[in-house]
Order: structure tokens, then sequence, then C-alpha cells
């Protein structure tokens, strides 16, 4: 169907490595329907599933919305903290930086 | 982040042109986590969630699910009636070829 090509991109250092999840929705239309509604609701709806699965953080949350020809994409990009990334924000909380 | 490309591919003929649905997510790990075991639990969850917007039959799914390096990714293809199929579905219900 769509030529989906993964290409992962190596993150630049081992501290900044984060676990990521992409998840992107294509719409081809066939030529006669219109452009969909549903999308912006849709994406919220898959947030909040993937709540159930993860902590995320808002400003973690990166989404885009695209009409292009005949196809509508709702791209969804996640950084997500690693466990140790999550365990060291526990017990080293030292005192922000003032 | 991840590089997409989508490169729409045309259907062969106008009658069997549906509208058609594509679900990718692809989780990227650091390195230190484990391949995540939540894909086939999410994927039931998406489709849940696509249904709020859409009538979908059982056998227009495709589902796939991969591992490989550092990604795991869970693709959902979904082939779509269109509006006129929905109709004429409904008007001229021909009987079933025996």
């Amino acid at each position: 169907m769509f030529g989906f090509s993964l290409k992962p991109r190596r993150p630049k250092t081992a501290q900044t490595a984060k676990d990521r999840l992409q998840i992107l929705l294509a719409h081809e239309r066939s030529g006669s329907s219109q452009v969909p509604d549903y999308l912006p609701k849709l994406q919220q709806d898959i947030l909040e599933v993937i709540r159930k699965y993860m902590t995320i953080a808002e400003d973690d949350v990166d989404i885009r919305v695209e009409h292009k020809d005949d196809i509508s994409s709702l791209e969804i990009n996640i950084e997500m903290p690693t466990p140790e990334q999550k365990k060291s924000g526990a017990q080293t909380s030292k005192p922000a930086k003032s």
C-alpha cells in the first residue's frame, strides 16, 4: 500500500538517547470522498490509548496534520524517558538550577 | 525523526478504488530498554478507537508487527468502502452469485 520506509536517525549522544514513539496515520481517499474531519478527535483518542501504556509529558508530544492531494495524514511523535532516566529522575532529584 | 515517506500507490481501476487507511506505529528503543510487550494490546485499542469513526469489516484489516534491530513496529492497513459503495451495497443488493 503506502511505501513506508523506516529510517531511524541515531540520537547524538547516549545521555540524550530516549525511547521514541512515532505514529503515522494516513487516509488515502479514492477521489470522491471528502477530506476526513475526524483526524483531530482521533488524535486525542490515540494519545489517550497510548497513555494507558506509558506516561507521556505534554511537551514530549509533537503532532502534525497534513492534507495533500488525496492523502490526509496525522503524525504523532513522542519522546519517552528510558527506564534509567525515570529511576535517576526519582533518586537524584537535584534542586533545580536557579 | 523516522524518515517516513508516503508514496501512495494508485489503485488499478476506478471500481476497485476504495478509501484506505494506514496506521504505522514505531517504537525506537534507546538501547537499554526491552522489546515493548504492549503492541498487541495497543493494536486492539487503536482499532476500537478507529471503529468510533468508521465501520470496518474484519477482513478489510491487515496487521503486521515487526521487531528489527532497536525498532518495533505495528502496521495496520484498512480498506474502507467509499460512500457510493456503501449506498450501492444498500440499494442494489443483488442476490449473491451461487
